[in-house]
């Protein structure tokens, strides 16, 4: 297995805001509209293989470009379906902060890539003047098996060191790379997705950005900006297994607090709920947030001094739907990026038939409602 | 304030099922479409007044006939969005048990509702040879301070315990009645709304039923199966204040377990998504379920026996998006029962326009999009 | 029942310090050694009768002397053993402030108390201007009813608003006052307690204060120091039922986030621990903390800067034994002050034998240790 | 790095019951006064290597000898602290249920362990008719880093493996073996230490297990049977960091549910604290229990039966008190079984200094006291 730094290399299918065009109800994407307009972040991928029983692999998301251990940012994460391994939670919760990268993989590669993700932070962060003796790598998982031999558990620490390496900012590559490689969704051949939101405020603009794994819902599920699309479109090809998963990464400028990040976080699953999941019982969906206004200084004064929005009344609630809205469409934007791909044993996971269904959603009446 | 005990008493509309028709996509509703088809299961409303400062309520959710303090059901309850005052909450997570009913009430009233549902408990349950001497009643609210004047805060005991004792099985009188009286939800009058579904299990045929108490969203929110009715509606004359909330009460007569109904009162959050709610700051918005077929014998031998369901597998799927689809129909439900209302000082909440929803839903496309 | 504003009526006996002398390995106390060593912190007491049936009342602690609906103070709870009815618990999870006093009174009493919390409120701090309209009240309890008849539900909207208003700062009667009149713990009446610790940190002096009301564990399992002194004292003679619980409640004037009151108030566990309670299954065992330093300003600015501890390291350690001595000491000193109760139908409930106890704690070589 | 499959090789010291004698107040032990007294439970370590740089290690703990995987059994995890790295516990609170074994290691070996324990998984269990696509792997975690060059990531599949695989009912080896190589509590050394203790309830005798692993605490906290023994020991030498934390296993035969079996994993703390323990900032405490009499059949009828005791009374008492002591012996047991123990570049953790804390505990006053 070579392992392929992949960024862009998806055969090139028409995007989801080519088809739907300018959506006034989703709101204002950011540049890329992508999870890297929240300035610093930064996304990487490696598949492992594009097809056949590595089809696999893993993807990093680098909460800002610096020294990731000594300079935490506040986060939260939600278990929306505990049926999954995310691992990081009870620190986050604890201390407010994360201190890693935030990897995705396969379901039994949580181990190598959490191994991987130590030998990372310590290759690069580790000082002989104040050494690194713990460190709280977040990893979640999506199964990948109906596709990959998940069970060969193929992703290596050198894998996961590209992902790192390679993340960047700017234009995110979507669909079957890294750890969207071996994703199904609702039926279809899915991936990694992502969106971003402006969020005008009284005390200014600032983004708020969505990474989305879909790996969830069975074909009569799926719903698009409204259309019960899962139930008009040809049934596809059905595979063995009833996995299912979403991770929903989110990231945002605005000043916030742990305990806003949860309020943020928990949303994901508003986004969720629009595409048509219904939380089935072997779905595991978890969100995690993280905020880059409040990078911690190096540990040193006892006291620190914050912004972070009053959010006694409704001032997050553009917030909390810019993070719905985003979720939503990196969900959908997964799905249309995705491309056939085969995987173990003839196994053929079926792109979603973007023809079809842009037949429901130019419909005259219906299509206009689509942009409503 | 004489307080009507109001079953039935709301002005005719024609309900979300006679405009929709069938929808075989939503599943099957069990005989009433409403929460009383699981069996022993009650409801009971007291409509404080139905118009002007006194448009407020109580609703009464009773899990069986019998004693509920000594014949505890299986419960448990999920905040989705904690700003709001549900009571009973930490008792049901430790105990795992339902020992009351349900009261839905306005937001200043949890302490009177509270405390006449423990004056209830007493006069109907208390025993000279096994005196009660703690009670945990399970109170929710959600604010009508837009139409009524909440503070002088005019729902009583006596207001209460008619509610319980009127509570009866059989249809449930929807829309501006009990603690419906004095909601708005997306911008219209709303009110309470209830439906169910059967599900079939290899293990049987249940029922899965919900009660909503919608008071939340924007008028742009509203999405009705789908299509976003809220951005093309008139918007409705705004009221002042921004409260919001919804309060969803689930039961089933599935044998499971807390955990289980833990996992059935998360996928509430599903219907409220698929309505619209995004989970506004200032929503508060909380779900409850219980089961009715482990009764708890009383208390004596030390061990006890239970049936319930191995969800290992996707098992609970049909009920989980059970709770889902009753979820979206009880809330729509409510919305279209309920009926334009005169509160204090001049206050109107219009009811939804029915006609012009109808307009869009029964469009040739859009129409039968929503039916599949 | 005329309700008694009972601050320093209880009968005099011997303290806890006066009797342990200066314990080091406990810290040092602020001036009143009581919860309102918290600079703004008061605390009122009303007993509706100190003996027979209506053994009962209330106690409430006001965070701050301003308007506590606009000034809301950075507030977290837990819930060590969820088999009680403490309110409000969601809406300070989710929001993280508290903004009403906390009230502790019997169990059947919280919805009474609730309501008059609210009643309380409006008449303070409603504005024409700005009219509130919802508000949280937290109310914890715990059962009197081996001495009072609890069903009688006797706690009026008088005793509570009683309490709010003669609530003062300066020292704080303790033992068979308000919310303590009809506890009992290990067997013995207890009462209200409450200690404080001084805490030096790099970024200067803070307090930290608890307010204890316990009503838990059987005779063998009191230790007081350390010493099982349970199990040597006589066992008292034995009241019917098996009610238990314990509130604790804790104040710091450290800039602190709710987050880290979090971690504060889960402290409060260790306290208990150390006193001899092991939360048996029909103990509710509730914490409550709030931080004074961070009053939030009436709600304008969209942006708020806050001054909190940095606590990725050990710095919050001093504060996090504070909280467990404190509370330690309030439980014990909740058993000294507290004198022998004549209940309903002559129930008695017997004063903690403190010669006996001395006996055990001046022995020449356990007394030291328990100096240590 | 060799690897010693250490079961009964540290040095012989007396343990604490020989200290102790029998004590009438923590009950009745098991055969062994081990977790393996649980029929089924199973233990095995593997020392990395019993000193220098690799001083480190892994204990796993099987719940039971058969497949694991497909006969899950009841369990819950809780989260006292949460400065840790726990991998599971989503699942674990989801589904209820623990499928594999659980492994103890040091802070930075989380992902191997992990990773590992997938492997014997499959290598075990995995079957070709069923194939194992899912796996949710139990690991936690201390850190050993004052002792052992812990970013060195000594501990490797093989050593995992090796304990999965050597784990044996009966005695179990306790003090510097497995997890417990490189542990260090309260300044002194420590290692793995368990203990056990009969309940007798109405429906029978049955046994709780605990196993801790405990790296807590400063010297002066210390405290056994209630002597401040920290406060009066010399002062072990100093080793750096702030490390801190503990993991506590609790096994059961009792039939109990995931709700209970969340109780019961919660008193642990009780027994954390009785030691001296205070929940340090830094300290991350975790513990999780599990139920061997309702393993799951492998999975195909939809219903279960299932027994479990009926805790709405203190029928529960028994157990929760059980869990306490169990868990306070173990803490304690890791301490006086642990020997000196040379580390990385000199460090040296010293054994807790015997005949000095049996001079404070048999002191026919104090000791007296210690046996109540």
């Amino acid at each position: 297995m070579s392992g392929t730094a992949a960024r862009g290399d998806a055969v090139r299918r028409p995007a989801l805001r080519e088809i739907l065009g300018p959506v006034p109800a989703w709101g204002t994407p950011g540049t890329h509209n992508a999870i890297t307009d929240v300035p610093g972040v930064r996304v990487g991928h490696v598949s492992v293989s594009a097809e056949g029983p590595h089809c696999t692999g893993v993807t990093a998301i680098l909460p800002h470009g610096g020294d990731l251990f000594r300079e935490k940012l506040p986060a939260a994460a939600t278990v929306i379906n505990g049926y999954g391994k995310m691992t990081g939670l009870a620190q986050i919760a604890e201390l407010g902060t994360l201190e890693t990268p935030i990897l995705l993989t396969n379901t039994l590669a949580v181990g190598s890539a959490w191994d991987a993700c130590v030998g990372w932070m310590l290759s690069r962060f580790d000082r002989d003047e104040d050494p690194i003796r713990s460190i709280n790598p977040v990893v979640a998982e999506c199964n990948d098996g109906r596709l990959a031999e998940i069970r060969e558990r193929s992703v290596t620490a050198e894998h996961v060191s590209r992902a790192l390496d390679d993340a960047a900012d700017g234009p995110v590559a979507q669909g079957c790379v890294g750890a969207g490689t071996g994703m199904v969704a609702f039926g279809w051949k899915s991936g990694v997705g992502t969106a971003s939101r402006e969020v005008i405020l009284d005390a200014g603009r600032f983004v708020v950005g969505a990474l989305a794994l879909p790996n969830l819902g069975t074909p009569e599920q799926l719903v698009i900006r409204g259309v019960p699309v899962g139930r008009r479109l040809p049934r596809p090809p059905s595979l063995d297994g009833e996995e299912g998963s979403i991770v929903v990464v989110v990231a945002t400028d605005l000043p916030c607090s742990h305990r806003q990040l949860g309020r943020i976080s928990r949303r994901a699953a508003v986004g969720i709920a629009r595409t048509g999941g219904t939380g089935d019982g072997t779905s595991g969906e978890f969100a995690v947030a993280f905020g880059t206004a409040n990078r911690l200084p190096p540990m040193q004064a006892a006291m620190l001094t914050e912004r972070r929005l009053d959010d006694r009344a409704g001032t997050l609630d553009p917030v909390l739907r810019a993070v719905a809205d985003a979720t939503e469409e990196a969900i959908l934007s997964a799905l249309f990026t995705a491309v056939t791909t085969l995987g173990r044993e003839g196994c053929v996971a079926t792109a979603l038939p973007i023809a079809r269904v842009i037949a429901c959603l130019e419909d005259p009446v219906l299509g206009s409602s689509r942009r409503a």
